[in-house]
Parts: structure tokens; sequence; C-alpha cells
């Protein structure tokens, strides 16, 4: 199968990858040609049986989807996006990215659509950012979205054109609410959530991190590894129990800024924990303010996705998929 | 204060025309200018002291958002919109209108705004089309979208576009969710709803109707004259209230087709009725299958905003307004 992954140079992207190079049968059929584009080159995983094209540019370019679309990937995995820090301080690129690109990307299927019948999978990362405080007890896929920054509003627009392309039969969607990714591997983005993962991957690494925020901010967690496998379990089930509502809530871990140092003392120690710099950034602090503490995703784990248990095998699986040396 | 209309041409413009007109007071302020744009010639209204200016064409034509909003209207009244039955037949051009259209606007008031700081109060005329069956007990503003046809995804996308716009303070928005609204005056237009209006307004008329639905449909009407009050109200209200919320579900009066037709029986007898000729049509039974019969309109009333209480006020209403003989 040819598989088309935009934002494929990122993080979830290069997780995807390396488990599909790790675990070839993932998707039940042989990956043949992988198609990775990006603003920036990606790298093509070690170990993978495939025909590898990479592909640099913005997805909102003109001609920059036909080409991408010109090769009629089997699968799209849409990971492609300017991220929230980013979106809110530059309008202007967060719409050109987050809805022009994906608009692009949706009209070149439909034109082939309209030509040959050509329908993939089209698996569209979203995010729990599409929701906004006040919250209502209850934060499943039946709460309207009520963004408070233009990324969530940018995602939740992505989410309707998904189930309306779905619905009119020119892809098979399926959008997934991915919840704020810890441990981050690398070097920090411009995502307001980063500090979640710095906290930890740097002190892991022996240097010292910024926690800009309060110990008892509670978030929505899962691993870079959940993420590869809710992609993988994307690709690969039947979607025709998700109706008209095409977005899952993604599973994941409810757990305090505490919760997480606490985890970071137990493998690593004291002094690891001492690397934790508290220095508090009123702008972060009134984004993630805005972000829920917990959500309901019961949808999603009724269609067998599943995520991380405890912030312990969050930070054993950032170690071992790193080849990070623990204290 | 200067009043900017888009879709002016349409029946909610010229009933709220018609209002302004009647009810000079009813801003609060003087109407001293209003631009009417719309696809064809608005009438300007008969009775207004103001300064008029009709303009044509295409809202998403290069240019055509930017000649409206130079005049720096202090009221934004966006009507415009290729409404639900032609939006699912044309895909394009239900985008170009419904999501293009209110993008040109919005980005001509954001230059203004990073230019001068304008900020105009911007009413955006959404619809119930946003939900989609199976619906939830209560249908209230907290329910997610989900819609079922492109209009109902593009009025949904508006909203998701109006609430940012005005998180960032570069409109004051307002967005209305338009109950079904009945009875419509004039030729039919090319809303799937549209024979909701039909079986009554034509054999008022002493003219045969067809109804392409079961007697047993129910759903959620409001007349003209109330849609042209939630205008009046929704331009004069302070908005502070609605948090990051902008639109709001209009109430309105949930009845089923066998309720209008009995109201019809009422005012204008057995002929009338007998006017009434039953042809059933699956795909506008399919459409309307998907509509709300009931909505919660209580966060709107609770703003003081109202709606019809029977049938016979409706009918009443459309007797009284367009001038017509009854029974």
């Amino acid at each position: 199968m040819h598989i088309l992954i935009t934002g494929a140079a990122g993080m979830i992207g290069a997780k995807f990858l390396q488990r599909l190079a790790r675990d070839p049968g993932a998707l039940g059929r042989p990956v043949t040609r992988l198609t990775l584009a990006d603003a920036y080159p990606a790298a093509a995983p070690d170990g993978l049986a495939a025909a590898v094209e990479v592909r640099v540019g913005d997805l909102a370019d003109t001609g920059a989807a036909a080409a991408l679309i010109a090769g009629r990937p089997d699968l799209v995995v849409h990971l492609a996006a300017v991220v929230s820090g980013e979106a809110e301080a530059d309008f202007e690129k967060g719409y050109r990215v987050n809805v022009t690109g994906l608009t692009a990307l949706l009209e070149e299927i439909r034109a082939a659509n309209v030509a040959e019948g050509y329908r993939p999978r089209f698996i569209y990362a979203s995010s729990i950012a599409v929701h906004g405080a006040p919250f209502p007890e209850r934060l499943d896929d039946d709460v309207a979205p009520a963004p408070l920054t233009s990324y969530g509003t940018q995602k939740a627009i992505g989410e309707l054109l998904l189930a309306d392309y779905s619905r009119r039969g020119i892809v098979d969607g399926i959008g997934l609410r991915f919840p704020t990714i810890v441990i981050r591997p690398g070097a920090p983005n411009k995502a307001a959530s980063g500090f979640f993962s710095g906290i930890l991957r740097e002190p892991l690494a022996g240097k010292e991190a910024v926690l800009p925020v309060a110990d008892t901010v509670r978030h929505w967690f899962a691993s870079p590894r959940s993420a590869a496998g809710f992609l993988v379990h994307a690709a690969t089930i039947d979607l025709a129990p998700l109706g008209q509502k095409r977005t899952l809530t993604m599973p994941g871990l409810s757990a305090t800024v505490a919760e997480e140092i606490e985890a970071l003392r137990r493998f690593a120690g004291e002094a690891a924990v001492a690397l934790i710099r508290r220095e508090p950034d009123p702008a972060v602090a009134r984004i993630v303010a805005g972000w829920p503490e917990r959500l309901d995703a019961r949808r999603a784990e009724s269609l067998g996705f599943s995520a991380d248990r405890s912030f312990d095998d969050i930070i054993r699986a950032h170690v071992d998929d790193e080849g990070i040396g623990a204290a």
C-alpha cells in the first residue's frame, strides 16, 4: 500500500514511521510506497522496505496538494499543522496551514474522486484543544467544541470538513483528537504545552527545565508510542460504526504536573527533580487554563483504541524508545 | 448608524428592512446609511430615511468584500447564503458563498481592525441545520454540531470563525441559529424546507401546494416577523454575557405538519386545506429526517429573544404583513 504522511517530519509522523519499520505487518498489508511531506525534509525510517519519496513545501501553495495526491495514496495521514502557540501568534499562518492546507488536500482528492472514484482512508489529526473552559462534567464527543485558541478553532473546522467529505464519499475519514503528547523527544516546539514534556525530558537528560505553571495543573496525556498506536488502529479498523461522527476523542491519562514530577522522582531521583526551575508565565498559564483536565474517551475505547495507564509507563516508554540512560 | 446587510435581497433581509422602516427607533439610534449587498439587486425599503447603496455581486469575488467594508459599517448583518438544497446539489457553490464569502468579509474587517481598530457588531445567520440526527434529548447550545448536509457543515464552520474573530477583538459577533422560517412570502426558494411554508402560503392565496413528507413530521419554526425581531435584538443587546459561545439557538415553535394544516383549517377553512396535494418525495424526506424536531433555546430566551407561540399566530402575522385576504 501507498501511504502519504503530511507533517511527516514532526514527532508523531516520525513515531508512526518507526512503528511501521519495527512492525511491518501492523497495517495488515505491506507498505510498498511512502510519500513524506512537510515544510522540512522528513527522514525516511531505517528498516522499512518501501519506496520513499520526500517532498518539502507548504501544503497551501498552488499545486502542492495536487502533487501529493497524484500518486493516489491508499492512506493519507494528515498530521501537518501549525501548533497552538504559533497559530495564536501568527493568525494568517495558522489559518493557511491548518484550514487552507487541509482544504487543498481534500479538494484534490475530490477531483480524483469525481474523475475516477478515488477514495482513500484519511486520518485527520485533531486535538483536545477544540474544547475550551468552562467544561461540562463529562467531556465526550457529543460536547460542542468551544475553542479558546485559533488552533482549536482551526482543528474544529477541519473536523467538520472531514465529516462532510466523508459523508459525500470523497474520503473514508477518521479524526483523532490527540491528547497532549508526552514525552516529546528532541528539541521543544512552539506548542504552549511543550513544558509538560520538558520537565521530564530535560531532567532525564541531565538538563534544566522550566515549569511555567503551578504543580496543581491537571491535563490529559498520551505517550508518543500511544499516538503511533492510535494511527495504526485508525488505519485498519472498519469506520462504519462511526456514522456521521467521524472524530473521536482519543484515550489518555489525566494527571497533574505534581504527578508527573513524582513519577520523575521515582524513576530518576531527587537530583533530576531539582533540575526543574519554576518560572511562572502568565501567557502560558492562561492558554493552559482553557484546556481540559480529563476527557471521556469511551467511544474510542469501545472501538479498540487504548493509551497509557500511568506516568511511570510514559517515562519508561520514552527511555526505551529514545535510548536514554536513566539514573 | 451605517448598516451593511449581505443577502439583503432575501426574505429575512427584506423583513428586517421593513421592520426598520416601520420602527425607525428599533436600534436605539437612527439608521443614516444602508449598504444592501446581494447576488441580486436588493429593494430599498419605503419610508426609511437613510442613504441607500445597492451592491450586486458574489461576496467571494476578489474585491467584493473590500468594497462592502470600505464604508466601515457599524453593523454587519450577514445573511448571504446558498441554502440547504442548493448547497447539497452544488458542492463548490455552497462552500464558495457560505465559507469563502464569510471569510472574505471577516478578513476585510480584520485588515481594518489592524489598521485602525475598526470593530463592527457582526450578526451571523446560522441555522438549526448544524444539528443532525440522532439527537440527544436536550438540544441546546452545548451539543456538538453533527450536520448531515454541506449547508449545515458550512454554517457550523461559520460559527467557529465568528467565535475566533470575536475572541480576537476583530468583530463583536453574535450568531443566530434560525429556526425554519414560515410562512416565507413570495416565490419558493431552493431550500429543502420550502414546503413547510408552501402548504400554508399557497392555499392562503387560493393556489395548490405540494406536501412531500408525512403529516407526522415535526419541526422547529419561527415567523419572518420573529426573524426580524431576532436581528433587531441581536443588534442592540450587550454581548458580554455570551462569553466565548457566540452563537445562540433562537427560540421557536415545535409543531407537526398536521398542526400546520389544522391552523390553516381554522383560519381559511376546508377549501384551503383541500388545495394541499400529497406527493411524497424521498429526497426531501431524507433531508428533513436529519433535522431536529425541537430545540432548547433557554439561553437565548434568558437574553431576551422571543418567538411565536402558535401556528395561528404565524398565519395571522403572514396575512397582516403580506396584506393577503383570508377566507
